[in-house]
């Protein structure tokens, strides 16, 4: 059970519905998973992170699917279950198969591994780096 | 200063001098920076860590450009600096633009932010992600 | 199941009773949680982490609701499960309502978000700010 | 020597100006300090973290230097240098003593420490805790 | 469930079925745990990742027992449940009490108190630690 | 510049030299680094985290030499750089090489890897295990 009550679409405001209605549209599905539903307790929250959401994540100089694979690593890095789940199904919906998804999951666990020998031995950032 | 001494080419072993080398013609580069300088004070590390970067890193089904910037996304969740002005300047060379910098921090960013919500929250991972 | 059994109040030895009977003294409860009873394994680490505890969270210079929110703020962050569950638990206790912890939740999300773009740009501090 | 150029107000363009202007506004500062100035490489970017700073740090139920506090601890946790230097600089403005900082600090502590004690013992949430 | 399908010996590939004989023979049990069969699914990964931890947990300065337990501090500090866990049998098996495993995430536990305290007032490095 | 001012001996209470006196005496140096120097403004503070280290880091079922690597491998994980500088000198006082120093970081810089690989895979935790 979370931590707050989930605010199902029959029950939300009107304020609510309405980032309801355009995570619907937007993503082109007919459910609302419980990440939004938590945040509708506090509908200014909702609105802020799914505007957040909606930008970030909409066109850019950047693939869609990369910016999905970007959210699984740095996810996956924080252990976060929630967000790797929900990331890596939305990743799939965008094309990443089981060999994407374990290449970029080598490259995460590898940059994990080398941040902590960079740290652990103090290095001096080369000139070239600067 | 480093925890540990960086081992320069010309005082190197053989043992070293190959990795070296290796990593001088696979990166086609004349120099070598300090994490691997730092590393060979333990050959078995240089040798262990430059073939998992070699091979992580090397031809596979996702973009070099795209594993660098996984690198990135990692290092700044991290707050690793050395890894991060490392691979960002590595990112750069294969085509990384400002703006793509700053798209990716922003992903990684707003992953990190909702990570924190989805934990804070402790949301039951809808059955659709199962 | 813990990675260590739970030491019941009845099979406990004076030595942990006594700090068990002062946790529920000081916190007017009539139990005592799995966090203290896996710890009292090793009595020294009961005596001196609920030391700890007592006087941290004891009267100080800041409100103890506010002390507990930081609690969570961190837990969330870390994401650990045990931790944001209990002190949720605790602060709501203290005054915390729905809204005050979305509200932190927020403020810890968005810390955790810029912190990753500071740390990613590798900022240099304003000369304001030392 | 950060990633990303800073754009300073002189050669900032007419939208980057809105933002600079708006956060001297409602900080009543006359300058601005690098974070935005890194940002507005991509002034999406810098509208975005600014209106979302500028909610979720605004009136709301918890009082302004709670949640400035909450930033520091947040900040603390991740190792972010400028982050915790800046909003300490921000707490301090609203009444921050030093042995506030030390107390918010302790706290911080405390809870990283139980939280890789409650991780680390893999602790069943207690009943009364769900 | 995870997130890839594990592969079992039975359906593994000759490739994969000799790591699966490499591990067993290497670590004298007659199963192989979900973290590989996992990692199997790109045996490049499961052959690789096997490789280092065969060699980096192999002999070497560090008493074998040593190794684990900060294998296990790592873990709990990362909040990764699946590696405390296998990690945690791992150490028991090579001689791992229960008073050490406290003692060792007593350790961890005040290791991540200090740090944040170190870093949340941005000590100066002593002249003396450089 | 720390975030707050350092209590120099002869600037300090005798609450804050007495404490000053037992890490000269214990540790058989005879000066204060900057960590205890920084806590002495609250000295509760000072007088909490001294005692915990020295019971957490005096005598136990666990080498002395085992404690001080641990502490520098979850420092080294979290980036901390002030005490991953005074840990080594620790360590190294009392025993630790640079081929020690270079393989416990080699066994945490794998843990954090193997950490998120099995936390991005979401693996289910082996019967075994449990």
């Amino acid at each position: 059970m979370a931590l707050v009550p989930y605010v199902e679409y029959e029950d939300a405001s009107p304020r609510v519905r309405a980032v309801y209605d355009d995570i619907k549209a937007t993503r082109g599905v007919d459910w609302i998973n419980n990440f939004w539903k938590a945040l509708a307790n506090r509908p200014e929250d909702l609105e802020r992170v799914w505007r957040n959401v909606k930008e970030v994540m909409g066109p850019g100089v950047l693939d869609p699917l990369v910016k999905e694979m970007i959210y699984v690593a740095v996810s996956a890095t924080n252990g976060c279950e929630y967000c790797t789940r929900s990331h890596t199904a939305a990743a799939r919906k965008k094309g990443m198969t089981d060999a994407m998804l374990l290449e970029l999951l080598a490259v995460a666990g590898l940059a994990n591994e080398t941040n902590r020998l960079a740290n652990g031995l103090r290095l001096d950032v080369d000139a070239a780096f600067r």
